[in-house]
């Protein structure tokens, strides 16, 4: 791959975890901060966002692409899930093709790693160096519930994962975005309860033109699908404004939502209001709460969310 | 506690745990490195040993002083176990009074750092800033069996505070006794699976010059059960003898232990003889395997180990 090897804008691509961390020591005792912004590849716009908010708040940016076989139940997607791990620059490339949308900084990035998928692989049963992996971190109360009912060994690989890319990244800000909301909290919990020394930043829900939220399962939904999937943020944001309007109570706004979304054809995973810290569900909003949805369209699940701060 | 701040031989107490974390960083950026011995306080010779291998290992040695209550169940011994906590410096003085076993780099020891107990607590129910606290980290099969099967949160208790302890002081060396067999291959487990940059290293059961393994706990025995305590160490000598001359069922060699264990007056929580890698049950031996015991004496449990390599 001697061609991602190169990359853009002053791009470095490193594949092997004890050369990252050398790279990372490098860069911060030369006392530039460094940031990491984890992906699973297959990066889009809102993955441009987080990467301009970690060139913002670090010296050194590393955008790490890694498909965790560790969060993927054995009935799920992992296999459809978009890669393009063959190629690691694509993305990058991509980016560079975006002109209006892609801030000049970018071209210019002083230096971007990505790690790549096996050299962390902690799923013992592939073999490999990830053979005999026992070691599974739970943050036990956020990783209940929402997406934690329909996936329940999702976010112990999250925690898991992230927790490796910490170890090998040693970044000093780490930015996710709040569409995966769920993963945002338990993330900064974990951070907090085990001490690293790392600033959990989140952005707001990046967002196509007509709405839906950009995820790179977008690509999988029929342009029928498509249009049915804006069902969710369309729904959302007028539950948003009810609430503002002075509605409180989350049954009515949980059922129309689903209505809504069911209506468009597509098929409701969940649809809670929960509290914006502990994700507790919430019965009447009378703190900030967070409206959280996912819904099948076809064989494709996309999650979206509003916080809703009074 | 100004006294302790100033401790002997050019020591440093640090009770923060950023002050710990700058102090760290700044020996490291300097080039030097650094080496953690965490301990429950409480120190004696064993503990020595374990310092002895840090400074031999690296510039800077750090030694955690934590009664962890996260690794003791309601029902278990936290409130008798002896601690020296209020005054951290205690076990330091008292080494400070071993001319023989004192080796003289210890009083010219450059920098040695305390945390201490509060600072790291990680049981949410004792309020505070571990308040909340909902991650733990599990090693799903090391944790098993031995100590594991007799004190069910032990382990993950251990391991979670040991990675809280590995990202506060960002150690490159960690020393453990043998002693806590398990806790060691758990610890080595977690530090692989998680990708810590940091070595781990097990010492040898140090053993007063009677043959009883050391241990804080020794000091709650009564002069007849310190004497009956013996009936472990000797019953485990006598079937490593055993084993090198020839013996491989582990069933003989195991009632024998227990036999002598309970002549002796005390009662046998497990005595076990597992592979030295993967803790397994062994029942012939063909390979390294440890011989695990664990007794209680009057109110005193006691563990010791022999590792037994073909």
């Amino acid at each position: 791959m001697a061609a991602a090897e190169e990359g853009g804008g002053g791009m470095a691509v490193i594949r092997d975890k004890g050369e990252m961390r050398s790279w990372s020591r490098s860069r911060r005792k030369a006392g530039g901060g460094l940031a990491l912004v984890p992906t699973m590849g297959y990066l889009h716009r809102g993955h441009l966002s987080l990467v301009e908010e970690a060139k913002k708040r670090a010296q050194f940016a590393v955008v790490s692409i890694y498909v965790n076989p560790g969060q993927f139940a054995p009935t799920e997607d992992l296999d459809s899930y978009p890669s393009d791990l063959q190629g690691t620059s694509v993305g990058w490339r991509r980016w560079g093709s975006m002109p209006s949308s892609a801030p000049p900084t970018f071209t210019t990035m002083g230096k971007a790693a990505a790690l790549e998928g096996k050299l962390v692989s902690c799923v013992e049963d592939r073999g490999g160096e990830g053979a005999g992996h026992e070691t599974w971190i739970r943050v036990e109360r956020l990783e209940k519930g929402l997406c934690g009912s329909s996936r329940p060994v999702f976010f112990r690989g999250v925690a898991t994962v992230v927790a490796k890319l910490f170890n090998i990244v040693e970044p000093d800000v780490v930015v996710f975005g709040k569409k995966d909301y769920q993963q945002w909290r338990i993330i900064r919990r974990m951070v907090r309860d085990l001490d690293f020394a790392i600033d959990v930043v989140g952005l707001e829900v990046v967002r196509e033109i007509d709405g839906l939220a950009m995820s790179s399962r977008n690509v999988l939904l029929s342009p029928t699908e498509r249009q049915q999937a804006l069902s969710i943020s369309e729904s959302l944001l007028k539950a948003k404004v009810a609430v503002e309007n002075g509605e409180t109570s989350c049954e009515g706004l949980k059922a129309s939502v689903t209505w809504s979304i069911t209506q468009a054809g597509g098929r409701v995973d969940y649809a809670e209001i929960v509290d914006q810290e502990n994700l507790g569900v919430v019965k009447r909003i009378r703190s900030p709460v967070v409206f959280c949805v996912a819904a099948w369209f076809g064989k494709v699940r996309l999650i979206d969310n509003v916080e809703i701060s009074l």
